[in-house]
């Protein structure tokens, strides 16, 4: 892909680099592989792919793009100017950068003048010769800069003159973006705005006495980009502001992962960008994807998807409670702000104490489940799961768990296997290097008694081999079955071990995913019931998969 | 507290209203209390309690402030406008707002005619003389209204004259501040503030025609407010763009917490507001304590603090690693966007792989745990930890494990007994109430064997029994001791059952309070060292205690 700095939006991934500062996060090679690929699919023409040099990993990460790189993307490098008092091409630091062959280059700088002599403990003229240099040697060795002007709003705060003297020089030795950024996150909309309009101005005068062309001869002009921080809850909004005052790149990361209070979020930003103010940032069937792709990535670095999410989020079209649900379903544009569907979300009415009729009957039609409003079952099953909940069961996360209600209500709930009790012990003798337990556990299938036991790491996975080994001769597709999270919740935090835990529990089948909730007590019991309700779900969706197929 | 709208900025918070909205979140009437008078030191000056008759809970929440209320703050009673085609006086709905007895009531009302005709199914005229009888009614019974204008933003861009009927309606019969909502959350700053321009210029030629005169015979004007919602990200920066428009009310929650996406979040804008933009918000003394307040409402609703939440996260002013600490050290107003301590929050340097040893020596300072820095045990007491980290356990909320390690170091560390060994056996028959744990325990005290058992109502429970049965005749103490809080976290969330788990233990003696870690692929093993350390430490103190009593 050739890009040409137009007056067209640019998104620009950091995730692989900023985001990877964050508090928590940490990737392999291969993790950033994946990612780079997935972002690539999403239509991110820039995904900054780190530092090579600074850290082993990110050389390798760019040799193995070297050998099998991305389809469209442009994957860029990241590094600091040269140090003080020596020249660019004898910088040791920038071989790395050359050597992890990029087309692009992003090359960050001091604009605040503080900065440069307390920090760099230089003068504020070699700053400037070391932005010049760095950008005019990378552009003799073939490469495209992207500036990155770092402090930038408050370095242009304490000293304007200085700080746009720095843009200056990187323009002028051939970048072709300079990226205005809010370092510290401490900036609000309006100043952003100022602000990027005044270098707006500077940069037109400027471009008049440096006209550049880029590799296929055609004229290009320096472009303005922007990337924030989230210190003060503002990163999107800043960006927002800074694209509407000329910006034509957008930096920010997936999820807004990022050092502190993270990054722009790419995954409120793009929508907002091409929903609503209507710039051009990814494909449509791209865009449908973004749920998706922000799911993928938070699985990638491990890191529990934010529910809350704008767009994204699990939460992010679900609605509560009576009058208003049925008001949903009649006009959804009148309670959504945008169609779920167009970022890949999907609207989910909520089960709760406030829960009407209408909330189980959604609930139902979701899961295919015919349901009557006359009949008693519709009430019974309002009746139970608000007696449940009372008992500390969420069913908002545990959908699955739900289901199963529904049925036991409705009478056709298929019994697969019915455990009739289980054991677990547990033994640890100290300098032993680690616990073994044991779980037995009884149950009968089709009319037959299963003993069987079986040793875990731990006991809930004991008691989870024990089941799977007493069902898998009658369901051979348990086999497929893997539980995939395990969470676990204090309910009256105030009264220590003997206080009520609820346990989630995720399983997976191929693409399949679902989640069951158990509580009690006793950590093991709310365990058990989870995973029994697991298992018994995954052989529900299977029997339906069959069923389905034999029409 | 006598308020009188004027210029200044008044921040109104619905965290017992909206805020419950979220999804997984649910509060006792002991809750609400609990966080009515937090709120209510912090400064907040309208807090937003409920809709009585919406459910018992909030009708029992009013009759207790009534017997004893807030010291400062004014508690607002929520509620729609009367329904269409009966008379506000005749309306069953509005008593128990009156039985409520607060001087402030909020009432929501439609601006959007859409939702007005397919939503109420009344006429446009109806709906205006449901506010106007609403609002006139209540004023009649001595209160004082602020009206929410419900879906503001998408009523006014679809029919912005009768939208602005609907604030004529509400002024008119003597609402003191009109309060536009971006309901479904979609506004986008630069909307909000030619929105709410609009607003101001109709409003201030409205006044003319309709002068009032608050409870104390003062002329007041119709304010106003700002009600925003986070689905696209931007409820901060909407909040923000409407006060610079002339809003004076800004409505918020608590972390944010609110349905789908959330609410504005207080924590962001309060700084924001008061730090950056100059209002008068709260008490400096009161914005010192913000970081503990969002604390506290977290740990009451029991939602996990966000750690990157900005201002009050635990993240929020992190710095990792080496060059940049000390950089931050030596200047910190260039590397971070406010002072952390005038939120109350505080700077934290991560410990990580990054980590050096003056970390360590600041941490065994602040226990009173003199470390020689030239000494080898410094060194060692920071590989330690950082085999430790890297197992998953975590010393920042653990402090007394962190504590007996480094005594472990130093040689110094007390054998008040020994594990060695232990047994749990849990049984489960169905149909039976409930399950019992049973535990057994080998400890050694002063060289002396000791094998014991205990039952308990979870492993957990039982294990810590058999533990207390053991020692109790050697440490009579321990029957003062208490456990008060039991987390589990599960470290690598997507390996299931066989994930490693962490467990914090939080004890108390007296007025005192500990945290110890555990961590294992076994809950139990998990737990039994976060028992078994608490009880240590608490033998610690007490020693230290007894010790210091002496001289």
């Amino acid at each position: 892909m050739t890009i040409i700095p137009s007056s067209q939006l640019w998104l620009y991934d950091t995730t692989l680099r900023d985001g990877t500062q964050r508090e928590g996060l940490s990737v392999s090679i291969e993790d950033k592989l994946r990612i780079a690929r997935r972002l690539d699919q999403l239509g991110i023409p820039f995904i900054e792919g780190g530092w090579p040099g600074a850290n082993p990993k990110d050389v390798q990460f760019f040799w193995q793009l070297q050998e099998d790189p991305l389809k469209q993307a442009e994957i860029v490098a990241f590094c600091s100017t040269r140090r003080p008092n020596t020249t660019a091409a004898e910088e040791p630091m920038l071989q790395p950068i050359l050597a992890a062959g990029t087309r692009w280059v992003t090359i960050f700088g001091k604009s605040w003048d503080l900065h440069v002599t307390t920090g760099l403990k230089t003068s504020l003229e070699e700053n400037l010769a070391m932005i010049s240099d760095t950008v005019a040697y990378l552009r003799s060795q073939g490469r495209r800069i992207i500036y990155d002007a770092e402090h930038w709003f408050d370095g242009y705060k304490h000293n304007p003159d200085y700080a746009l003297q720095t843009l200056e020089a990187a323009v002028a030795a051939g970048a072709e973006w300079v990226v205005l950024c809010d370092t510290n996150g401490g900036a609000l909309p309006h100043e952003v705005t100022q602000i990027v309009e005044s270098v707006k101005s500077h940069l037109s005068n400027l471009i008049c006495q440096i006209p550049m062309t880029n590799d296929q001869g055609q004229r290009t002009i320096p472009q303005i980009g922007i990337h924030t921080h989230n210190d003060s809850d503002l990163a999107v909004a800043n960006a927002l502001a800074a694209v509407m005052a000329g910006a034509t790149m957008v930096q920010g990361t997936i999820n807004g992962y990022g050092e502190r209070c993270g990054n722009a979020n790419l995954c409120s930003l793009i929508p907002n960008l091409q929903l609503k103010l209507g710039y051009g940032c990814i494909g449509e069937h791209q865009l449908l994807q973004l749920t998706e792709a922000s799911r993928f990535v938070s699985e990638v670095v491990n890191l529990a998807p934010d529910e809350h999410a704008p767009f994204v989020g699990r939460s992010a079209f679900a609605h509560k409670g009576g009058i208003h649900v049925s008001a949903v379903e009649r006009n959804p544009l009148t309670y959504e702000h945008i169609q779920p569907e167009q970022v890949g979300n999907r609207r989910r009415i909520v089960i709760s104490e406030q829960s009407g009729l209408s909330n189980v009957l959604a609930k139902a039609r979701a899961f295919g489940i015919e349901l009557d409003k006359e009949k008693p079952e519709a009430r019974e099953i309002l009746q139970r799961m608000k007696d449940l909940e009372s008992e500390g069961y969420q069913f908002e996360a545990a959908e699955a768990s739900f289901v199963l209600l529904m049925h036991e209500a409705l009478g056709d709930r298929q019994l697969f296997f019915e455990v009739k009790g289980f054991q677990v012990h547990c033994d640890l003798i100290e300098g032993k290097e680690s616990t073994n337990a044991l779980a037995t556990i009884k149950v009968t299938v089709n009319g037959k008694n299963i003993l069987e036991a079986a040793e875990g790491n731990g006991p809930v996975a004991a008691l989870d081999a024990a089941l799977r080994k007493a069902l898998v001769n009658f369901y051979p597709q348990i086999a497929t079955f893997e539980l995939t999270d395990y969470k676990v919740r204090i309910l009256n935090g105030h009264t220590g071990t003997a206080a009520k835990t609820r346990v989630l529990v995720e399983s997976r089948s191929g693409l399949q995913r679902w989640t069951t909730v158990g509580v009690s007590t006793n950590i093991l019991e709310a365990s058990y019931q989870a995973v029994v309700e697991g298992l018994e779900y995954g052989l529900l969706l299977h029997s339906q998969t069959a069923a389905a197929l034999k029409i």
